[in-house]
């Protein structure tokens, strides 16, 4: 077993939503971090009431209205909602803490709060020193600790990791542009709503958010900062009767000249150091959710038919899409190799 | 209760298969035919086994090995294999019948079979003279019976209500378009496959036949024929975990100057007079499965977001998609109302 | 078409939930019925979104607060949770209407409420008066209108149909006696709960109120009253991940000399003269819930191995379960065959 | 990490199926057992096409029909049909190696075999010898190697897991004992077949093998092996809507005087040593099938009315079920302690 000079502390405040449950156990496995608390907004459950391993028993849950930690943690994990980060992403950045926010609040600009998230952003500097973690695109940065890391949104991850080699060599007409996603349910929370409830989502498919759903300006803003390309795609979301995983279809003319090798090419460039992203021709091992749920892994698969290029990608939600992911970021800023912890996590039937 | 003026005999090849069941369903209810014999390539079931319905224990099934009915009926429907089909149609119109095919075998030109049925096609004369009987874009005709009706692909049925008024009125870009269709497994039918187990199923949505499917150039060539447009759309199928519904995203780029409503008066003008197709703008109501199933509709949904033109299409595979368009095609064969017998069948939870 | 004498006229309280949906779409195609108004507590609905059907656009729908109903109904079906229906009942009863309740309000003696329902019974006389609606088993009463019926628990429904044959010809040993229940998810209702979300029910078969399921004294009271039998049944309910419908395992021990042809004797003779049981040896027809989902029928197979007896009933636990019970009553009150409206009511896929 | 003093060597017959993958899974994790090989009847496939883990890669994959290993592994498992375990055990036996055969070949005796599983049993000494593998119930044994294990069924495992501390402590009334099991999809193995498709088994719930289940003679006979009890349960199997997992509750009543505590002391007798049963109240966290699918557990829930008695047991039907169990009796034939490897195996959403 690999030896690491020394372990993290981290915490998480949220670990009751599924995101949280997921994240609490990877770190509770992790070989480098060793998770010392978690913080809820009710205090009122035991994290060995969520989590069968036998760990989860000592870590301590506290109230967050009674203690905000300050410091003595490397990182903090905020599994919040956008609003809850907002606020107390700079009061721990100021403690001296890393904070790797789960939400959307530092996402976007300031100013497509409104629009997308329905609030008024009310922590500019800390919105704009946050980097976002898409990995493996974001770049390692020299910025000394503490930093705020932006945890990219589930459909945003599925969207980009199959995009963004597209855009970086410009094989694609971006005004053609269409994706077509489909999530589980745990991608909404454990929020009790009637539109999530098993007699509303059995046998159904119901596309929501039409043109209004805030990974849109997320995929966009990003596209830009990672390949320089400007798009604006159509962007739908649907729910699935199944509990986890994304399955987004991305659709494109490619540009003239460009062949199916050349698509080829570019996702064997981008993904060629990172093995958390498998990519090939569309069969169902990488076509298929149930290999990547329970997996921190992304499946892509290409085809071109003529000048029409499918793409498919497929992600847990909450694993690369929300928890494996906020931990490559962890990684990352430990300076270890992103998939510390990550390699076995696999997928079952 | 309406007076017809006579009941037309009718019978089914195929009754045991999902959509076979749900015709005889449907005929047994019928106020002007009468379900007077199932055939079978074997004739090891009765129809009160698979169905409910008290009416069904007097319909006598007989096995297509003994006895190939020879005449004595208004309509035969054939819920069989295209290849099956292809040979028993021909031979039905001959002994007088009108036929009604609910397979593929008479969509597409015959040159187009080998690639994209894998087999040879036949039967060039009936197939020549066969008319598409997608509801209510196929023009009445004054041909005299018997007549061969191809009845549509649920798939092609679900994209062609959504796209033909747009390429009607010539609104959108074809060379955008894109639909990406998501289908219940009955659509597959009953017949035993690994792929179709409730544990390959379950808590997947796979894309399948990808760039592949045989309901890619029944749309195209439709498309030409109804509206007078060439389309190569980008087309995917999913396999979702759910017994029963098509749902259908259509994406497409808006030609300059179009606006919302000209949209709206597009689908307005298209089902003025046919009460079988729902639409407007995207809501649950016109966007759930669960309100398509059970029902003959057809619910089009569509939101115009700048130039792109997002619309959504959802239908019962297994009605509209199959065997109550069926039933809508003997209706205008009788000169019948094509809504007789189907404006009941309501959707429930 | 049957001519119906006189069409009464009917309103329900609490069409929104799944219950009360299904009650309004039967009225609708009532032969006898007109169903003239709905009443909410919050009145923020219209049926035509809740129902397909045509002519739900024509019914109101009133808020409780502004108006309670003050006569000229024939009947009126409380679709209330118990504490409303145990307030509403007295004032609409003295209004001069019948009432129909699907609540628990009515089903138990006053002293066992505050133990299985959590509150103490309000309405003592009205409690005292109303009349168990167990249909074929509630024998015609003289009574003069208005009366209360209180309409049968759905796992009490399942279990007394299976139970009150063998108890009546005291076929088993009491004390052996096992119902083992499962049922889908519509039975608890429209309201957003944690444990009703898709991602919690998806996956699992959760036994709940282990040994403190209020239909328990249910079944043990209404057992006494219709079979003079005393029972104490082993009683679990599980949470199926299905929408509808209601399948109970029972087990007895027979009596000494109990034959497999007395125990389909006790069957048949229950039955007889009841278009909507339908019993017999197990089979995939008679075990599997599709085939009563749907339906207003209860389907009870039976099978005696040795003295151990097997016994399976399934209903849909919103039709016979509650609704299409619901409407029996009001057949009943009418003075019309109990399945007057009913008997077209069959399950799907 | 735990130093083992040697690895053993092991092979899989049939790792195609869905308790093949896992074992094959369980395996390539193994601190103590290195899959060698796997072998197929037909062996058209590369276990990195089953298995993300990279390790699947370097298993190689033999036809049976080339090759029947002679010798070189210390252990060999069988996921085979009952028949072909039967004929292979013996001559494997011969060959050298030990055999844990996880079909029913070796669990009943020989003289059962025509009724329960429609063969003559052909290989009566190897049958005899066989040792039945429940752990932690079968004592260790002196035998020398090779041995045969037949390792427990899926509903046997968790019926017994149940009821042998009751037995063995003699609380219940024998002949009041009930036994209701339900299972998902995955225990039927990945043949297709009509009735397990997603469109039989989704919404449906159906008894199957009324008294006919070959796991009920099983149970009878290890529970008399085990706890000299004679029973004669009723015992039913129903197919869930759900991939994985078995949940089996089981009524009886107690003796007089039988205590809770009493009961509650003979689980904690039965199992204090044994860390992958819990057992406790019921709880949604030990009656939920989704904390014990993806784990090698077993959670039993017990509570106590009166004289009835309710016991709740789950487990994963793959695992504790099948291969997890198989894996325990592989570490016990090795020497070390039955968990090695398995008690990281925990359940996720």
């Amino acid at each position: 077993m690999h030896k690491y000079e020394r372990t993290a502390n981290v915490a998480i405040v949220g670990a009751r939503g599924y995101t949280g449950q997921e994240l609490a156990r990877l770190l509770l496995a992790h070989p480098a971090a060793r998770l010392t608390a978690c913080f809820s907004t009710d205090a009122t459950y035991r994290l060995s009431d969520l989590l069968p391993e036998a760990s989860a028993a000592s870590v301590p849950v506290y109230s967050l209205k009674d203690a905000i930690p300050s410091g003595g943690l490397d990182a903090i994990f905020l599994a919040t909602p956008a609003e809850v980060s907002m606020e107390l992403a700079p009061k721990l950045l100021e403690a001296g803490m890393s904070v790797i926010d789960l939400s959307g609040a530092f996402r976007l600009e300031a100013a497509q709060y409104p629009k997308w998230y329905g609030f008024e952003h009310k922590s500019a500097s800390a919105l704009a020193a946050a980097r976002y973690g898409l990995v493996p695109w974001t770049k390692p940065s020299e910025t000394k600790t503490p930093v705020l890391i932006s945890n990219p949104g589930c459909y945003a991850t599925a969207a980009l990791t199959a995009i963004l080699p597209l855009l970086a060599h410009g094989l694609i007409e971006p005004e053609t542009l269409v994706i077509d996603a489909k999530s589980g349910t745990s991608g909404a929370g454990k929020k009790a709503a009637e539109n999530l409830l098993f007699s509303e989502v059995d046998g159904d498919c119901l596309p929501y958010k039409v043109a209004a759903h805030q990974h849109l300006p997320e995929i966009i803003r990003h596209a830009k900062a990672f390949a320089g390309a400007e798009i604006d795609p159509a962007f739908s979301t649907h729910l699935l009767p199944v509990k986890r995983g994304i399955t987004a279809a991305v659709y494109a003319r490619v540009k003239k000249g460009v062949t199916a090798s050349k698509v080829a090419g570019a996702f064997a460039e981008a993904y060629e150091n990172y093995a958390l992203v498998r990519h090939g021709a569309p069969a169902p091992a990488l076509l298929s959710l149930r290999k990547v749920v329970g997996s921190a892994r992304a499946h892509v698969a290409h085809h071109l038919d003529g000048d029409k290029l499918y793409v498919y990608s497929a992600i847990d939600n909450l694993l690369k899409g929300a928890a494996s992911q906020a931990v490559e970021n962890l990684n990352a800023l430990l300076g270890l190799p992103v998939t510390t912890g990550l390699l076995d996590k696999e997928g079952t039937l």
